[in-house]
């Protein structure tokens, strides 16, 4: 059988774990599927479709004959392997930050700015995770209505820094509920020097801390979410500014969203509306009988959920929604693979 | 020696067990203290400053000779009560938002409006928890630089809802932990018909819907934040808006907070400088180190941290800030008898 010849990099992670099973559920055709890691994971044995399979170590080489290379292992190694793969004739989906605010590279989020894939050069940029699903949420809301400002405040899962933090969590929770100490050496971040508790905690701060007093994090949810959404990290057409926490969640993050739009007529049911019928995008929303976005329920989907959609009561054309996603999926493994979908829709994907 | 007789309603309760600790650690002169629950409860066994107390039940005669009735056992109890302690020569100070927005009720956080406990009938309200850490940290800065806007997202720990929920919360958490289903009964609040779990997840309700989506929580948020800074629960002054949280965490809300203030001269040092130089708060900003306030160390202290304070850096005169506080102590017992000991040294609390 015809089809693409795929390399997940980062193949023994969080995140590479559900691009293996993204790739398994995938709409593309595949021919062949090659597991990278580091030289640490390499010989390690995973399964795919039900077939066990050898870790390999990443080296320039793994990239002959690949024609889609999935990357999740870290910004170092997109940095030194993504440009060998693209040498090799490659399309590169990165889920780093690498190169997300790289002017000619494509930051895509597949519902939202689909176009801008045209222009890549051999790599294409996965959003953070947090920044996706809330553009997914907010394009749709901006077409109808036009969107000025957006103040956000994350509910940030554990996942997002990985399998080691996941472990960290559960090691934390069970040392707690036994009286003892918790013990940490992960979370907030695991390059940065002082390490906290998140269990029974909020951790306000994701990533390293930059410049006026914001996380990287929240960095890349301003500036991201403007790339996206106006093809401008710098943009002043929309405002955007977040604070981002961690939360004692496994999976799946949610986000507070403020929101101001251009249109004085916009109203609840036309926001409503709008979310029902959009891609990629689930209205929960039933005061009435409690019915909300939950991270608990979204873990797995591959859906954003919204819901709690409401008006400012004194602030004219401004609202409130509540937006959940399983941060793994539609913030990382499932976006990547969409972008590669998507592509090879637009005949941007090629087999060698 | 001569000094108060004190009942504390609702002693078997959550909040009940931090009224009895902050009763033995107040400043005021103590003469007697009675501990009073609901017929359920009654001859239970309580320790009152080392000593064995027994918990007698409430009754209107439980208040002969009470020079000050703190109440904790449910709005409804507070309405049958808190009337019959007022006949008898009490003061009655309610947790419960029994009487929050009747208009002759002062609601007070002594550091923001204790001039408003003058005009008192017998009865104070202690407000919300969740707006009492909010207030405590905008009045300082509205007094400093004037306030506009409020938009506050909350992050709100399960003791709120009492030591029922506190109990779902670890058996959730453990079932989780051992690979088995989540049991819930009581959140996200129990008069509402349906129970999510908590453990792992994070509910966007808090009490039950009202009108426009909001929460009751939210709406305590917004009006009473109103009553206690400017007098007036519908004042248009300062716009107010909430999201209010439950997370998986057992004690101290933390709250992610943007505010606007009318100095065009406010900066993030001027704001720091505030906030540590006011009452009842404590600044924890330096992220250079990486200190922000965090719910796992705020427990147990009566003080409000505040961190992470920063600017909008797209919207003039708009700031951040995340402010945390133990919500059985500041937002609830604490207070209470803060307000008692401040009442005392204003000549306005005798004894019979």
């Amino acid at each position: 059988m015809s089809g693409y010849n795929v390399a997940i990099v980062g193949a023994t992670g969080a995140v590479g774990a559900r691009m293996i099973k993204m790739v398994e559920q995938t709409s593309l055709p595949v021919n062949s599927v090659k597991l990278l890691a580091s030289s640490r994971s390499a010989g390690k044995q995973l399964q795919y479709n039900g077939q066990p399979m050898t870790v390999e170590e990443t080296v320039p080489e793994s990239f002959e004959g690949i024609d889609l290379a999935l990357f999740s292992a870290g910004g170092s190694v997109s940095k030194k392997f993504a440009p060998e793969a693209v040498k090799r004739g490659a399309v590169v989906v990165d889920n780093t930050s690498a190169f997300r605010m790289e002017p000619d590279i494509p930051l895509v989020v597949p519902e939202v700015n689909p176009e801008a894939l045209k222009n890549h050069h051999g790599i294409v940029a996965n959003p953070n995770c947090s920044t996706i699903q809330m553009v997914v949420a907010l394009e749709p809301i901006r077409k109808a209505f036009g969107l000025k400002r957006v103040i956000v405040s994350t509910y940030q899962a554990v996942s997002g820094a990985g399998n080691r933090a996941l472990k960290e969590l559960r090691d934390e929770t069970q040392a707690y509920l036994d009286g003892k100490e918790m013990d940490a050496h992960i979370l907030p971040t695991a390059g940065d020097k002082k390490h906290y508790p998140i269990a029974f905690n909020a951790l306000p701060q994701i990533d390293v801390f930059e410049e006026d007093g914001y996380t990287h994090e929240e960095w890349k949810m301003i500036h991201e979410t403007k790339k996206i959404m106006l093809n401008d990290m710098d943009s002043k057409d929309i405002k955007v500014t977040a604070t981002c926490v961690r939360i004692p969640v496994p999976v799946a993050h949610s986000e507070s969203i403020y929101f101001e739009v251009e249109d004085p007529k916009a109203t609840v049911k036309g926001i409503q509306d709008v979310i029902a019928k959009a891609p990629g995008l689930v209205l929960q929303d039933d005061p009435d009988h409690q019915i909300y976005p939950q991270a608990h329920n979204a873990e797995g989907s591959r859906d954003t959920f919204v819901g709690r959609i409401r008006p400012d009561q004194e602030t004219p054309q401004a609202f409130q929604m509540w937006d959940v996603s399983d941060n793994m999926l539609k913030g990382a493994a499932w976006n990547s693979v969409q972008i590669a979908e998507t592509m090879h829709k637009m005949g941007l994907l090629h087999m060698q």
